[in-house]
């Protein structure tokens, strides 16, 4: 039995609620729960000093959480002067995911900057953030699109993510923090709108797993994937 | 005539909802028209080095904008690696307000920190956040009470903070985004429930101003701050 | 009775020496008591970048402390690696302050870096850096009049800064260390020569105070700066 | 045809030279082909903060190129002020994966902390990496055997790492940089001696790659982490 | 011919004005020509970690430029957010010269910090802050003395810097910056007051030199040490 | 008796082993002993910012310690967020010994810049570092060549270093970290293949020393180095 009560391949209630910047280009508040991230996409004229005059785009994006998204308070980043190293790794696994259903060429010479803030945790916050920032990005891109600044399809798929993880000795669909937190394996997915795998990473937190037992996560992530682009089809009808 | 079309003496629509974060002991989003501010009360039970031992607690803030709370994107703090000065120069203000109002010696040997992450601006984001600011900690002295925690009267008064300025020659109250980039005065006002003032900052961004002037401002402010005050009185109902 | 017997609307010695520095365009060694400020001023060729083509200058400020300037010796911030909230709130509000009696169009494209650094401190550091920085910023206005780099007049007024307090129930003018530490109320008043306010911090360090107590010090402040604003010109005669 | 004639299942050519530091309780001079990396083992009789009187230990990590391990000389993390998102991400896999075959009670309460540096780099730094480390920490751990400061059985398996990617459609094992900046999909498997997997890293870095794909990556990293456990063996006989 | 017209072997005009810091144990303002070093001694009561509980004290020093203390403005350090590497070359030269001198264990649990922050430069900064930092350290072991703080002889000899190099051929002492920044050799020697040798560091900036133009430099540095050896006894007589 | 059982003018066994590193342009492996540093020389199309235009090039020198290169595990400079006073002394002398002997107008726009790794330390790093490095950047010069890249010498002489110091009261050379510990006095000499000086740095560690000790060290120094310039020689035949 889960702490929450779920079925093994049951998600938390997920919503996106677009449009809730008054600034951002595209913007989507994402709940996976009691998980909440605020994804704004955000476009820059200028694109990295090394993709000059190449005629392509960039999509990039950063993370944080706010330090009393989680039970204890932790220390704010800007403040210690530097960001963990799972920060990084977190907002670069967004920029890679975001990047493998965008068509660079047809962006132009443009970035879109996109920020995921956790504005409360409760576990999965990474999976939470990429298939909200693809939300964002999409309104920024359709922004775009209404003022002739791209033409063709810059956006070629959908993109989300969930985590999966053995707990208790029963693989289970979307942790959440409590389970997070004493899950024996722990892996997340990035995966396509048409089924294509773009990330994949999973950890042994205490006993390595088996191969089977990785096999039965991937069977999880899919279907919650597949639930997952289809609440982002319906949030941007 | 203000952009808003507000009269001179006129705040925005201010808005205060507690409890509105799962972990914090107290917390508060508050908005002044479109500017939005988390504000979290943190109860955390060591006190900075220099306290310990001496039985008395502390009140300390944290201020941040999420990088796209603007109409152009800012740099992550986080990512430059340092604070601005601005921000450090806000965070003191909040710190030192809040402190105005609290008995530290009632408190005992505890630290409360204040994090006043600004999810949207238009201007004012640090008169939203003490006002905000003041609610959450509230709630967090009220946690403490509810566990015996605390003894006597640890908050001792009401603090609330507006901004007023001199608009296109008039003087106005709670300036917006659009007023405050123009305006040729702006001054901040941090006053207790009993009228008391805490802080006042005047800056003449354009010509200096006159002793008159700055009387005109100040009367403003009381208005403001009464009704902020009232409205936090109404929040805690 | 004050700490060093002066009347309350007295000032400490003040001093203003010109040309002390061998190498720097102007330079004023600022004394208000035990309260040493050097401050120098240096004509760099290169406005800041947002500033690039707009043929206007720009005057920005930087403020330090000598590690033993002070009653125990404090951390020197260049090997700390930051410089700390204080002093980026001090050095923001000296290159507010004399930007506001400059017209930036006469100056051209050319920036003017206002160093202020306390030699010694025992009180009002900041409105000693202020009034002092005037004098170094007006020879450098000078002696780029001598080379006819300028034209017109890009020094429109003087400006001269000072705190006031209340100490013990009286408020009094210039607050020196013994006072400054102890006073319930500490307010800085920047002011130009023809009476103008430019800025006001006001902070209630003990108790709120009352607009009373507040327009008190406001009248002492204004008598005070008068007096530095004679100094400043007989010093520049 | 690969760039280096090799066929779809062969490895470089893998050494692993013992007792290359004077200094260094456990090391071990893992080369992949033309990858060098340098992994010394240190006793440190400290834990982390976090860890203190609890009875257990730990084994850190971290990572580091020279820089003119690669084809262009890489700015000197130690001169630039920061370590990258990429040498935390790896460091952190590299102690993560040897944490999971240690027994850290079985350690006591001590520190062995991992340094793996690029000599030379042709990729795969982070599979060799965490192959090379595991000689370097099972000598430390022998070290710690031979003076009785340890009982019972603190390494529980062998670990070791290779990478895989889809090159030119085929999938192939232990990616050189020839083919790993133009493999289509590149993934990272950590596994123990006994086939248990402890990590699994798959990034698309073209087009998303499927299931079946995936499993023919996975097969082939068995095969190639049967054989580096091998050669961990003789190395240590 | 010398651009200051001085003779091969004479110094600038040299002076050390002690007792010039209202709040440091000991101060000089140490001037040699139009160079101008304050340094300042500041008894600390705490070692650094690593000496604790040996009963055993320590002298360390700091050096620092004022942003205009130089022909052009340099960069404030405490902004940079670092030290350079010449800065902190220098202060580590300045803190090993002074311990040749003292009795770390007569000097018992206590630090003493010694600050040279150059006011104004013009060449020969570290060499005029070596002496002067001689005499403030001086008068700081005396006002411990005079508090029975110390016991026996903490200072053992006096210690003085002066420079010397090759200018246009020919070896000449004390180099200002006019020569210094064309002289073909610099070299910078530390010697106690009974002519025992304690730092040499030599460079040649254009041609190697000879062993017979070292010696020439050494003996010329004989004379110049002895004589600001008795100048710091004329100081504190 | 010197630990080593050296005789008192006997260099450690030094190997100096070219063409180490796949992609560098020069390298070389050099030992002195048991200190071991691995030198690269990287050709760079860019000079520094302020050498623009101005048709000459420039050599620049890192110096970096693996963390375990020396007895107690010393932490790294990257994860430090800093490189020590100590390494920026090294690399500036490092780099300055370079330049002695290079004709930088020959060189042409262009920088070579040395990394000095030390894989393992028994004092003398400094010393091998040059000695190594300037085989490296010969070897990088003679690459240039090949290409017609440079015309003319650029290379203008051999430069290598040694340590001298006074153990046990006795002069000797080559100092390994068992003598380098206790010497009383410690210089390290820098010269060129024709004898000429080019850099000496001597420091008393205990006592002061003589002009006569310093002589002896001098020449032995002379000695030492003379031997290394033919190593060098053979090295590259």
């Amino acid at each position: 039995m889960r702490p929450s009560k779920r079925a093994a391949d049951e998600l938390r209630a997920v919503t996106l609620e677009r449009g809730v910047s008054k600034h951002a280009e595209g913007s989507c508040l994402v709940k996976f729960g009691d998980t909440h991230v605020l994804c704004t996409a955000s476009l820059e004229e200028r694109v990295p000093p090394w993709l000059r005059g190449q005629n392509r785009g960039w999509v990039t994006a950063e993370y944080g959480m706010l330090p009393r998204a989680t039970g204890d308070r932790m220390r704010r980043e800007a403040s210690a002067g530097k960001q963990s190293g799972r920060t990084q790794e977190i907002q670069r696994l967004i920029g890679r995911s975001l990047r493998a259903v965008v068509d660079l060429q047809a962006l132009g010479e443009a970035q879109i900057s996109i920020d995921c803030d956790v504005i409360q945790a409760d576990g999965g916050t990474r999976t939470a953030a990429i298939t909200g920032a693809w939300v964002a990005l999409r309104d920024c891109v359709e922004w775009m699109k209404a003022r002739d600044m791209v033409k063709g399809t810059v956006l070629k798929d959908h993109i989300a993510a969930i985590s999966c993880g053995i707990y208790e000795g029963t693989p289970v669909l979307d942790l959440d923090y409590a389970e997070d937190s004493t899950a024996e394996t722990d892996a997340n997915f990035v995966m396509t709108g048409s089924g294509g795998i773009v990330e994949i990473q999973g950890t042994a937190e205490g006993a390595p797993f088996s191969e089977d037992e990785f096999g039965q996560l991937l069977g999880l992530a899919k279907t919650g994937i597949g639930r997952l682009v289809d609440l982002q089809k319906m949030a941007i009808l």
